[in-house]
């Protein structure tokens, strides 16, 4: 029988949803606008709306299931949702029983980040191999974590949280009440906030640094190449940790790679051993942001959550 | 059918082997010491003489196969081992095939460390749980790492070297050719050239800063709070990243865990929100020098291997 799953990812002002079949052909796809202030009733109401909108497109025969990428930790038994400040009321809630009552259909959650990973993993630039870490570079830096083909969960869903990890001990302070987290030394926020210490104008942007390190402006170069040390003190320490054969670099900051990707490289090439030794790939993800749209829509294909053993609403 | 397993565990002067049955039960033991300068033929040799000494004493019926733990990194499907700068002779070396064939037994290698970190899950302080980290604080620092009750490999056997994290990016330098990995300022072998830095004298041992410490030398107290420090800011890093309900320290420096550990908690919860959100425990583990001892008996169980496959010899 021909099947396929619908994916959604509920981006910063926007969401998506596909549907995708099991070979990762993409079918069909929507996106509309998110009303986050509007609260959880009307954001989980118009999840709701746009996978009816994909499933009525497509046909309810056929539908494996639904998968969806949230900003959060995902209570994986419960289907609760914890560490969600962007979504007002979702923290807590019952989110997966909800939507799966609205739609009737088996609803799996994932964080975004490690959706993203699987959508690499699955049909990506991670296709052909078990075992990858994904590291998101956008305003924060998320991460995600694939051992034997399926996302690394912890034991309560909050494993990969690889913006947090240490890389500067007596660094920036971060909000999570650490100080030289991953994310306050190589995001687009880390970036501007660089800026900033060396007077590279007020309202900078992450894209204006970037435009100003392209036409040579050291202040900014330095910015990127302070980021591509604190990427490459992260990866070697992943490396020496997973040894996997692939890590991914993927998000809004990735269109300066060559800007810091070599100062990465050479940080990972001195802190690495493993990596001398078995020489992993260091890449960029090839699809993008597509990647947790991917991801999610394969989460009911890995869960062998079938349509049929739910009644449909 | 009863059936045990053969657990041999290589240490820097002696090799121990054992009989443990599936319950974890230890039925008869052997120690012996190996003249690592003697060569790889002899070393060989010694390990083999030991297994064949518990072997005839409970009866190769019933033996399921052979585990050893060894100082290195092994390659799994070859059974070539790597890294081994103490075990002259052994590098690419394949060790596995060597004792298979000189026994006529099925033999699993292992590192050291990821043994040890097994027999702690198997039949030690991580009974019960299927994730966990174990760091083990000698000489150096090894890594084990258990995902889904079996050792995390990574592609080429290398990962879990823990010891090699970078803890602090201009710390002391690395053999591996890093600086500031977390085996420069927290194993003995740290805490010796702490010491030494602050004069406490030439050939003052670990054992020695643990007495001057306990006796309310300031230095040698200064000395584990460094060490508490770079361990809290691995540990955070490792909560960060895996989410696993424990993380056991063992090896030599555990006695002092008093001295090392008050620091090394209140670094984890400064730095890691996920310790504060899902307080996992941070912990000794209880088989001391044995756990390697376990892991490697477990092995065989593990990778159901059975003794009846192979011609006897």
């Amino acid at each position: 029988m021909y099947e396929y799953a619908i994916g959604v990812d509920l981006g910063g002002t926007n969401l998506r949803a596909a549907a995708i079949d099991s070979d990762g052909q993409m079918i069909d796809r929507v996106s509309a606008g998110v009303q986050y202030s509007a609260g959880r009733d009307v954001i989980i109401a118009e999840i709701v709306t746009a996978i009816r909108a994909v499933r009525d497109t497509v046909g309810a025969n056929g539908l494996r299931g639904v998968g969806i990428g949230i900003p959060g930790y995902i209570q994986l038994e419960t289907g609760v949702v914890m560490g969600t400040a962007n979504l007002p009321g979702f923290e807590g809630f019952p989110v997966r029983d909800e939507i799966q009552r609205l739609l009737g259909t088996p609803i799996v959650l994932e964080n975004d980040a490690n959706a993203a990973a699987l959508g690499e993993k699955w049909i990506g630039a991670g296709r052909g191999v078990n075992e990858l870490v994904l590291l998101t570079l956008g305003t924060g830096i998320g991460g995600g974590i694939i051992v034997g083909g399926r996302v690394l969960h912890g034991y309560l869903g909050m494993a990969g949280e690889l913006g947090h990890m240490t890389v500067f001990p007596d660094g920036n302070p971060c909000g999570c009440g650490n100080c030289g987290c991953l994310e306050k030394h190589a995001s687009a926020t880390a970036l501007v906030g660089m800026a900033r210490m060396l007077h590279l104008g007020d309202g900078v942007t992450a894209e204006d640094i970037y435009k100003l390190a392209m036409g040579g402006n050291t202040r900014a170069l330095q910015c990127f190449k302070s980021m591509g040390r604190a990427l490459g003190i992260a990866l070697a320490n992943l490396i020496n940790i997973f040894n996997f054969p692939l890590y991914l670099l993927s998000g809004g900051v990735l269109p300066a790679w060559d800007l810091f990707a070599p100062i990465m490289f050479d940080e990972v090439k001195s802190r690495s051993f493993t990596y001398s030794r078995t020489n992993p790939r260091i890449e960029r993800g090839i699809l993008g942001k597509e990647a947790g749209l991917f991801g999610a829509a394969y989460l009911p294909f890995q869960h062998g959550y079938s349509f049929q053993d739910t009644a449909a609403g």
